[in-house]
């Protein structure tokens, strides 16, 4: 599909997927079995998407200092960015599930002990934006179909 | 599992979910065949996921205005409130994997018709952060499990 959503979610919107790059990168997990007493998931699948992310290229496979006949998977940039993925997945569910006042986890800054704000939407101003404020044009990589439907949506 | 992200999952996670999201917020789709001609989803999976976040307060079934026999899954504040959970997974897919220059979309503000910037995880003073500039601590609704595992993270 012509869709960045939808190409993003080939990778990580498999079930299990984002909690394994959660242990990676807020929970600096590395190894085969810290992401399975962590996240409680099944042996195979976790092998499974741990090698499709490999191959995709969020987590790098190196042996293990420790024990060479052991790896280690560390995430790349690419999977290091979807930090703000995580986090603005965390700050949804504060909100609307558990309740801020129920977060079970908050986020600071290392450098000053301040909360982190709430990852918006918003204009080079400033201003917040909703899907009201906002509206798609094609972009360099649409193809004839993307371009149809927003045509559509402009009529 | 004590952690908004996962819970977060627990209803957008699945399969189909964030496209079903996609269609209503970013091209205004209401009606079963609007998604499934979009998507080309199985109807049957479709129907599953519209009643599942309907169930969980994502969209709100109405009937609609033309047939009255006929239903419209209109998105509730709790559903518009996943455009920023949208809009980063589509940002990351254009720098990770269409490539910026080839994106099939760019979402413009509407006012000015400037493009929306990527959005960061920033600190109050307008710092981008890196999983590095971060800490987790446990929050007012952490488990004893939770806390648990932040400590050893402390150690």
């Amino acid at each position: 599909m012509n869709c960045s959503i939808a190409q993003a979610l080939e990778i990580v919107g498999e079930w299990w997927t984002l909690l394994i790059v959660r242990e990676a990168l807020l929970f600096g997990a590395s190894r085969f079995g810290e992401f399975q007493e962590a996240i409680g998931i099944a042996e195979n699948i976790l092998a499974e998407r741990l090698r499709k992310l490999t191959d995709r290229g969020i987590f790098e496979r190196i042996p293990s200092d420790e024990d060479r006949r052991r790896s280690e998977y560390h995430l790349t940039e690419m999977g290091r960015a979807l930090l703000p993925v995580l986090l603005v997945l965390m700050q949804w569910g504060d909100r609307w599930i558990a309740g801020t006042r129920c977060a079970p986890v908050k986020i600071l800054e290392k450098a000053t002990r301040a909360e982190v704000p709430v990852i918006r939407l918003e204009s080079r101003r400033g201003v917040p934006l909703r899907a009201e404020d906002i509206v798609l044009v094609a972009g360099p990589g649409a193809t004839a179909e993307t371009k149809a439907r927003i045509r559509k949506l402009d009529a």
